[in-house]
């Protein structure tokens, strides 16, 4: 392709392009993501361009949002690669700050969302919300677009953030996209690439057993006994461990019991080279 | 005075008049205050006026910033002369909020700045600069001024906002105003309102004392010393005890021993009735 993509480090820059669009009558829209761009990440470019005039994709793997243990180091960078992506997805701008850019001598400053924050990955990832939160509402503000899209695969996140924005009157709109998934139900992640043949092929458990959750809940089924049988089922398939596997409201996260509301059923498991997430939404059938 | 003011109760109809005047190409300069408006404040909003097209005064008494036992129940609350105040000072938009305004229910994000929050007031009211830290992030992104001024009074609230304003990527620029002080040299305050006449008398000692320390470093005392005649002075004066008297560097507050960078002493100390603050800039001779 023949398409180029304009890149972007510093704020000041950013703003500047932000402001001439804003000065034109031109919307704009934000995709944060971390790189190493999928499928996935090229629906919400697509989305964005359906909803704004002007995208700007922001690629930066934040050091604050991982866990000591996690996989900051080893994260998948590939800035060249995602750089094409976007200039053939018809992506804008590419906003690729740098760690000091970002994260100046002396910064000090953090963001908690409490209650969707605790439980879940919030559990076991201590820190890693507050680390997201703090970064977006920064991103969010060097850019001041109007729209920002997040896939939901990230449900807890996506609805950390749908509480930021409201919490703290951040004058910009979060607009959430459906996960994209491979051929057999696996949602598309980064960390895919982690995955080794042979945990490929068990992976796509995850996907059947939300479904399979779903619907015992439509049928009337107990949450709790649903989860406890696809954990077994998860772990029999070959997933190392299960961080959690819950039903939940799909907009306050709290915990249900039965689906006597709209919910979501989220799953987080650990293969030898990943650890994957995903989840699932389930409506009451009359609601 | 014939002079009147437009109050403002919601963030819709706020963000909609800030619109206007941004699209005409005005300015707009935001002045946060909990209200009980005194010269301290109106000498910010002039300040404002002369920096600003459009000036916003918000006042709200904002809860999360007291302690448990702290005065937010009993803290003066005159809404009615407020807005005769800021009439007459050429305010355009006095800016009340309701509590349910601010903080809807479900509301449960909160924003901690490192570093400079912690010490002097920071270690007296847990949980204050927080509170302040939310409240003010809260108020600048529903009005989105070109400005916002705070009065230098609350030096260690003035540098954690600017912290703050910069790791957050806050488009606003903070300007600090020099405190307003009576004639004896009190720093003027709100809490003042709560002295009795005799409390009033012995209140001034806070500022000779600053201004003691103050001629003490320059002349090449040390810091520690000096703070602790300093302590002694107050309480013989008649205050019933000193949270805190100290020098710090007037940028990141960190400890000084010496005069050896540009400084600040603050001082925190309690009457039967209030409790007081001030600070004093104090410069190295050649610097």
């Amino acid at each position: 392709m023949s398409e180029t993509v304009d890149i972007i480090r510093s704020v000041a820059e950013l703003r500047a392009r932000v402001r001439y669009w804003r000065d034109q009558g031109l919307s704009v829209a934000l995709v944060p993501t971390m790189g190493a761009l999928h499928d996935g990440h090229l629906t919400l470019v697509k989305a964005a361009l359906e909803l704004a005039d002007r995208v700007v994709t922001s690629v930066f793997v934040n050091p604050t949002q991982f866990g000591p243990n996690e996989d900051f180091s080893r994260y998948p960078r590939q800035e060249e690669q995602d750089a094409g992506l976007l200039a053939d997805g018809g992506c804008h701008v590419l906003y690729a700050p740098t760690v000091t850019e970002m994260y100046p001598a002396g910064f000090a400053t953090s963001i908690h969302v409490g209650a969707v924050s605790e439980g879940l990955c919030g559990d076991i990832r201590p820190g890693h919300f507050d680390g997201v939160a703090t970064v977006v509402t920064k991103l969010l503000l060097q850019c001041q677009p109007h729209l920002a899209l997040f896939g939901e695969k990230d449900w807890q996140q996506l609805t950390v953030l749908r509480h930021l924005v409201r919490d703290l009157d951040l004058p910009v709109e979060v607009v959430g996209v459906p996960t994209v998934r491979e051929v057999d139900g696996l949602a598309r992640s980064s960390r895919n690439a982690y995955l080794s043949a042979a945990e490929r092929s068990i992976a796509p458990v995850l996907f059947k057993v939300l479904n399979q959750i779903a619907d015992g809940l439509r049928q009337g089924g107990a949450a709790e006994e649903l989860c406890r049988q696809g954990i077994a089922q998860v772990l029999e398939a070959g997933f190392l461990s299960v961080d959690y596997l819950e039903v939940r409201a799909a907009d306050t996260l709290e915990r249900l019991t039965r689906l006597d509301q709209p919910a979501r059923i989220l799953v987080a498991a650990r293969l030898h080279g990943a650890r994957l997430i995903d989840n699932l939404a389930v409506e009451p059938a009359h609601a």
